[in-house]
């Protein structure tokens, strides 16, 4: 079915896999009269690229967008935005010894079972490369909340076993080191974990985490669509992702209702709050304060390591995935969080635009 | 906007307030030929409900489930399906001198700005009474997934710092404690550590885990309506879930790719894997394998201990949110939690009867 | 499939049969803040019930609404409103002797081969009832509507070979004669037709017009969800409909393009025109003058008259379809265009306010 | 809001305006395991192309399509199919003098409104080019159909006062003359008729009919997604269409219950029937006999002659829309029509595959 789609309102359509001949998406519900330029989608793009430093895959992947419709002289038009980027530099020959392997942590064996045969060069659909059409469209999402002065910061939390100190956060750093960590001693130690961790051709995870200022209080559709809900599901949809933590999220049952309900209190005609164990979110709903979101990233599965597995036929062997491979490749997931985050808060956004009858009226006067 | 549906093809529609006459569910999209009683889903109705302990609220809900249609001489009848629960005992006083306060930890402030006013008497639609729908349908699902040998176990994993020791994995006391425990001596543990808490006029939480067996092989549609996404959606939009994991959850950071990967291996024409990192999930779609969630429950906000917070005149004082309330909700969230599942998986088990040609000739011949 | 639901902001799920419990409908995505009395649903289901006049049917219907959720202190909460209408009066016994048969013109085939068997008793799901459910959501559709000026006009425009002559077109004439029709000349001859009909143990069909004033300039979502694709779509879903009609319909064809273009002008700062073949929709998207459609209605297919069938073991035989008939049921279906229309153009009324940055910044400042 | 996409299970999503880049779809949902390549495609867009004959625009367009995923070794692999054509050969100063002005008949004015701004150029998003997307797409949903058994016969049906005569249909005429028409005799009377529009400087319209045989019995989901329903929006989404009839369409109301009825009858096993004023769908959904719809197409907007309009500004003037205008474009939209219903029945094909639970259990064993 059509699992491509995400959003209702602000509705984006992915396609695209890592060996076609290019990927994209379509935007559909882009208002009308918002600045767009391929830099503005450009510019997040680049994020996603591997080739930063000698813990990445050095395959260049380019990965340039162009804007194909719904911008008419520098603005949307209200009518759908297609992005296209080319697949310029996949070499097909680093997969073909495993045309016939399921490969160990990977989606061979279910897309082989769910379709009854797949594209095997390099994941097709479920490989990372699927991220482009999110990341595109979320530049887009992110711009317009950035109209109602939405900030997001999204960053690389931890990699195995080595945590960011958040005494000395520093958000000027997250760009700075390969890691997008925004602790530049975490990521030294982090760079010293990896040389390690390549050196036994394995590899490694780790956490991201996403902290968005000034979202309209409101945003959430009880009882399915809450902010959190949905804030799940896309981060959860993310490749590798095994766990979605929202505020305090799994150290909640730790707590008791005394300790971790947030205490309102109102102060020159705001409500806010001094602890934010909820996240942003109350009954699933924004309350104004700051969103806090956590996803916990497996270890890449392509590994040189000899590894058990079995093939189509039903072949028992030891397989070892050649190529250059990311050790690591929670540093390129983290503007994908970002834009899935962007994405979810955007069509909320509009959802929210009919919770009354006096927004009807303010409209349509 | 319509935030109360869930599912596509399994399409339930759920309403009703704490207070309100009645609260109930649609489900349109229930092929015909089941055979469905009251009786059916009145089981799992009964595992909603409080007054089974000292530990739970004496408050008697009833909560008597009526079929008003959808269903023939036994049968569905492949048209929507109405399911109906009356509020009888639901006591208005119990919340009267609430009716201007944010109780902390609750969704009154966010409801108040999002709707302009709300239902102020024990949560309106905030309140966990209105899983009466997603239960009542999730009972419906279950029954159809058991068609095909699906079978569900969950239950309470931890409450506060306890946690059941899976050595001691007892399937059949999990209905024999009052917290859903499939452990007798941390179900002990619990009844001790509540007396502690209800005596400092307190709340806790804990987590639930769910086991899901013999679901087929290619549930989940990439790239958004993964299974393991869309599982998130459904356990976050629980209230007060703060986190949702899937197989090695938040402890996969901590594992190397070689640590983390499932080997697949064939034996006797199936593929299996010894080790379950997964928790049944590859690139989100299902593998054969046991699927494994876990939800975190964070403790129950209302408290009858002193708390500071304000009201909708931006007042700030202290309440004790007077009545009788549940020091803890997680046993009550166990067959919520198995009814999100179970409607999740069913509707990608009707997603996925288009994903190859050959299951369209089956059908049409 | 989900095939019960209308509507994606304003949603809603409609569900019941001629012969079960109940019928009603839940309605998703109502604004909060809108008052709302079942004597303002009442008053539309009024409109549905037979019994009125000589050639309607003698069952009487009853059909009172409940409100069972989704209002409080006469305002809409912005939650879900399930509402909800009991059968009290239909007789099975009318129905027993053709259990097995496929009654011409009924959709008795079609439901028993699409779902392997059905519920014979008044044609379930596929009898007018089902009717009941839209008619109540189309009364709070309705009156969001006329918060912001918008106001319908529907009529039985035909019957058999008597049209109405609009010449003579009194508005006020609409409900003070059993067939809806704004012209008693007309209303007159269709009686002496009707006794005629009757007599001959058969039954005839007409059209049914819908004029809406004051809908706002913009809606419809281009390309699939224009304003009269929508509308086609409502009106064509309605039982006994064969063709939906906008503006000029199918006289369009017989005109040059000079002769059908309708010529705007700028008067006052408004643009108007004289002419409006278009019917209110050009390219889909109301333009600000007045929205006309028609549907037509094919004569009922229930009729005392012998006819030839087939049963579902296959036995060819003659049948007369007993019990009490409306020779005619198009007054009865007036208020059920009524109020498709009214779903359909409330759901584009909240589509359109997303079209434009501006209203966004309108609404989050 | 997104009114780009049509279906639920076989979703499109289309994009692309007269002047911009390019335009496509993106088809989320074909099974895997079609055969397909660009000729299957290419096939059906050039039915859309104009330049066969003296009575159409001698603007080429060329629309040469490219598959630009979900595609692999020559068969659907299940994930997204991206298709693109590129706009070669649109020359925008055939309109630059029309940039303020609302031409009638035209988008102009309500795109204007709606969306604050527009795309001058050649009508953008609302220009007869987005059916390029329709198109593409249809071919696919058609060579699904087609394993089936299903067979579409579309063609004109009458230009102006001039209709084909039944008697002597001809289905290998159809794409023998520009006119589509499968009556030759007909065709020339077109072709003087038309002669005589153009030297008028006018435009003028027609019908389309469309019949399909062999559907299977059970497609349409009652009450709102019934095969007539959705067949309806698609056509009527098309633009310039103003009528659609199914069946005896508006003839229905001229004839009596008795006369209008189709009468059932089992014959070798099979219900068959001899008259079909149902059109092939009853109650909503497929029979078994032949669909038959027609769509009523208004005359071509864009007409040489003077008409009176006015302009963004207010201006009220005489304009002549100068450039190569089709004085007929009926021809051009019948594989826009036969791609709507083959669209709108794939996805029905899909949805009534979960209607029974023994079709379930046929797939899932």
């Amino acid at each position: 079915m059509s699992g491509s789609n995400f959003g209702d309102l602000f509705k984006i359509s992915t396609w695209g896999e890592s060996h076609g001949k290019a990927l994209g998406v379509v935007i559909d519900g882009c208002p009308a009269g918002l600045e767009l330029t391929e830099e503005d989608i450009q510019m997040d793009l680049n994020k996603r690229k591997p080739g930063q430093s000698s813990y990445t895959t050095p395959r260049k992947e380019g990965d340039l967008v162009e804007i194909l419709s719904g911008v008419f002289e520098g603005k949307t038009t209200g009518t759908p935005i297609s992005l296209l980027v080319y697949n310029n530099n996949q070499r097909s020959k680093d997969y073909s010894n495993i045309k016939e392997v399921f490969r160990p942590g990977h989606a061979d064996m279910v897309y082989d079972h769910k379709y009854g045969f797949r594209d095997y060069r390099g994941g097709g659909r479920s490989s990372g490369r699927e991220t482009i059409g999110r990341v595109a469209a979320g530049a887009i999402a992110k711009k317009i909340l950035s109209t109602i002065g939405v900030e997001f910061t999204t960053y690389t939390a931890s990699i195995g076993d080595i945590s960011i100190n958040k005494a000395v956060f520093n958000k000027d750093e997250i760009f700075n080191n390969p890691f997008y960590m925004p602790d530049s001693n975490a990521a030294n130690e982090a760079a010293n974990y990896l040389k390690k961790v390549m050196k036994e051709k394995d590899s490694c995870g780790g956490t991201i985490e996403c902290v968005v200022k000034n979202t309209p209080i409101g945003l959430g559709e009880p009882v399915f669509d809450k902010c959190d809900a949905l804030l799940a599901q896309g981060l959860m949809s993310i490749g590798s992702v095994k766990a979605v933590e929202i505020g305090s999220g799994t150290q909640a049952c730790k707590m008791t209702g005394y300790e971790h309900n947030d205490f309102y209190q109102t102060k020159a005609d705001q409500v806010i709050k001094e602890s934010n164990n909820a996240g942003g979110m109350v009954g699933g709903i924004t309350d104004g304060s700051d969103l806090f979101l956590r996803a916990t990233i497996k270890p890449t599965p392509s590994i040189a390591k000899g590894q058990q597995t079995t093939t189509h036929s039903g072949e028992n062997l030891e397989i070892n995935v050649e190529g250059r491979h990311d050790p690591i490749i929670v540093p390129r997931a983290v503007i994908v969080v970002e834009a899935m985050v962007a994405l979810t808060l955007v069509d909320l956004l509009f959802k929210n635009m009919t919770s009354q009858m006096q927004y009807i009226k303010k409209i349509y006067g």
